[in-house]
């Protein structure tokens, strides 16, 4: 049909079709269609036009693709297989546990495309917040692991890192590597793109090279440079957590259950023996207080050791963004301009990226236990880390100079102080209105952190966007929402 | 587009389309469509392929409904205002409670239309079960009352009677209706179509009668006949109520706060002052124990009371089907030969009958405590309520006879013994299977209550289906399950 419905298969048949008729199918019917042996669960929307001939069903773009179906080809349509998992998923709702066998089940489903959006829905909410339990998670990991593909290095040992998010800038990932890479460690980083975020590590990357490599492409890359940024999505290592993702964007929704899962399940499944995960604490952050961050340690610790993964975790600050741009191409530029060795490259995205690659380095045991920093500094400042960095680029299809938005226009500060405080959150949706991550050169620019001072008329921070719809839409809701940068006349 | 995506209202639009390109719509996103004053939220499926000229936009069918669009009518596309209840909805999912002032706005969102399938089924599962305390459901129920329309009556008391489900051929209402009008009480009774079960009320009565009156029609016969049996979603009485039926229905899920605040919203803005309401107890029936049933009985009383209705409960056994039909049309039948005095008519629905319909005239004072059942009784023996079904369905619209399914065949019994067991659940699945409630003569009879002696090759029950292959499905469900009825040997 040529419709994109985004993820979820359509089928699309005539309201007077006789397979319908038989068959009792009407508008949301799920529907098994089976095409030279592939067969996937679609939803059925009813043409009543003439859009489509007598005899003839036609498929949604995702539909299309998952089918591998060809022009005029001929498929067979039945009932799909009553799907237990889903009953599963309604115990859970109803305040239930999930058993490893239950998530087994559910994972599988997911993966093979069988749920519809409403019931991915169902199954994100039941699961929100703290719904899952230890055991639960260590569940859904170990699940999500063997849903996928795995990896296997010959030198150990593979390293890893990964932020939990929720601060928008805070693209260390993209310094690490190359960092880590240079003093001979296998780092083959998966990244993910956005969930709620403006910006994904993955979504940023793409504006310098390609990241949706395959396996094959990835495995060449890691085993030339000893390192790779790349979209895990592409990869196939966790197939269903992108479904899940997706839904979760939608929605707005974050689980404790399926975040702890979705980390580490790609962690094991890509070889890794160690991995350092950053975890930004911070009134507006994903992860509010301490009590919140050491909890989320504990069980990223508890999950890694039942799945044989050596974690490590470091709480950092979760104040404010790290770096200046928030948005996909202004993160990169951030990035390029900190391993470039720019005079004014942002100073707490280059700290936080030694302090994380010092600790990659220690934990791998490659420096002894505080001489990590060191190490990665002096890599970084001898121009290693930004060769090592071109050169991945290089090796995954080619580097690129992000892109700059055509539109854009300063929010200023109404009246003189200083910044007292920065809400992330709305911060982060003044960037997702203006277009990021779907719009790569939107987002924002921050002009001044905590403790700035400045003058009315003076930029806190520039919108920048691809449509001037886009950014329209996002300064309007930034001038209804003034507090978003908190300047205070008597602060000090 | 004249494509039917059931509820959901969806708008296409051209991948090139300037409008797209300008306001970064993307396959999924959200649009406000407005026309001629009135607007819709609807989401966008965008079109790859010919089917649209540059700068046309189609609706789906439910989007075209919604805003009363007409052809070629200029249309305006703008980002809908950030929906602010949303974040309650996640609120909710984390674990957190809903205020009155939540609800309401939730209410009101979803009762305009405002929530897309995926964010309805997140509202649906975070309030699933036990999810709701009984000041949430008060505040729905009031939420739900606010939304809709409200009836108000010349004479009082108004009654009304419910049953909460669960019991598959439980079709009391429409005996009970017209025994209480003929002893002149107002019974304005709205009903719900199924949920999760094979047939509600309004989809058996529609299979005589037209159900789907507005609220001057049903007035007209309320009036005319002192009741009515008709559809509650025609009404606008609690326009939120149908929205969130059709996804639990989707998800096969239930909660008992939205099913309070369900069945009592509807009774008050129908205008009711006295209900009666059937809860039905039993392994496999929607209320499994009677300490669920006596906490049900519970919240019920008390968001009655919260909200001005006096409200009485009776638990009724629900170890079986009531009545021997299972499905919209077959279970009217049933209904008609009660009402009718056939030797044959199931002695159970007319026994059921005659104790709520007691019930109902004790709670209104029409006849002291104790003497309901014997006036009930004397008004259908004597062919009165017949008279006044027959004279409510011509007022509806004119009275017909239930269809009879062209496709039936039996389960049979595989050994001799007694029925001991009857899945209740599994039972009502074969009937959904079989396409009720969507095709109205589909569903199946039972012929072997509990306790009845059966031999090997007995029809224990019988599919009836309006297309073969529904009735091939249905078959093959219960032939993989084949405890649904279970058959002991030596059991007596």
């Amino acid at each position: 049909m040529g419709i994109d419905t985004y993820q979820e298969p359509v089928i699309y048949m005539r309201r007077d079709c006789h397979v319908c008729r038989a068959e009792g199918f009407e508008a949301q019917t799920r529907i098994r269609v089976e095409a030279r042996g592939r067969s996937i669960l679609a939803t059925l929307n009813v043409v009543g036009s003439d859009l489509l001939e007598p005899g003839e069903a036609a498929l949604s773009e995702a539909a299309w693709r998952l089918l591998g179906a060809q022009q005029g080809e001929p498929a067979v349509l039945s009932h799909p297989a009553h799907l237990e998992s889903l009953s599963r998923v309604r115990a859970k709702a109803y305040g239930g546990r999930l058993s490893a066998e239950d998530l087994n089940a559910i994972v599988r489903d997911i993966s093979a495309g069988r749920y519809s959006d409403v019931e991915l829905s169902s199954f994100v909410t039941a699961c929100a917040g703290d719904r899952l339990d230890l055991e639960e998670i260590v569940g859904l990991t170990r699940a999500m692991i063997h849903a996928g593909e795995h990896l296997e290095w010959r030198r150990t040992p593979v390293v890893d890192k990964h932020c939990v998010g929720g601060l928008p800038g805070n693209r260390t990932t993209m310094i690490v590597v190359p960092i880590v890479a240079s003093c001979g460690l296998v780092i083959p980083k998966t990244s993910s793109r956005a969930i709620t975020s403006p910006a994904g590590t993955a979504d940023a990357m793409e504006t310098v090279a390609p990241v949706c490599l395959d396996l094959k492409a990835m495995r060449r890359v890691v085993e030339q440079e000893g390192g790779c940024i790349v979209w895990g999505g592409a990869m196939s290592l966790s197939p269903a957590d992108d479904v899940l993702i997706r839904v979760e964007r939608a929605l707005d929704l974050d689980s404790t259950g399926q975040l702890v899962a979705s980390v580490l399940s790609k962690k094991v499944a890509a070889g890794s023996t160690h991995v350092v995960i950053d975890i930004p604490v911070g009134p507006t952050a994903k992860v509010r207080t301490a009590e919140a961050a050491t909890a989320l340690e504990r069980q990223l610790a508890q999950v890694g050791h039942a799945v044989d993964l050596e974690v490590s975790v470091i709480l950092t600050d979760g104040s404010q963004p790290v770096g200046r741009g928030i948005g996909p191409a202004l993160e990169a530029r951030d990035v390029i301009s900190v391993l470039g060795g720019k005079p004014d490259a942002p100073a707490d995205l280059r700290e936080r990226a030694l302090l994380l690659a010092g600790r990659v380095l220690e934990s791998a045991a490659r420096v002894s236990r505080g001489e990590g920093r060191a190490l990665a500094e002096s890599v970084l400042d001898d121009g290693r880390a930004w060769k090592k960095f071109q050169a991945i680029c290089e090796a995954q299809g080619g580097m690129s100079t992000p892109q700059q938005a055509p539109h854009f226009r300063p929010v200023t500060a109404s009246r003189s102080g200083r910044v007292t405080r920065i809400d992330n959150r709305r911060l982060a949706r003044v960037a997702k209105l203006a277009g990021a991550p779907k719009s790569p050169a939107a987002g924002l620019i921050l002009h001044t952190p905590l403790g700035a001072a400045v003058e009315p008329g003076q930029p806190l921070f520039t919108v920048h966007a691809e449509a001037s719809g886009e950014l329209e839409y996002a300064l309007s809701y930034a001038s209804a929402v003034p507090e978003i940068v908190m300047v205070e006349e008597h602060a000090r």
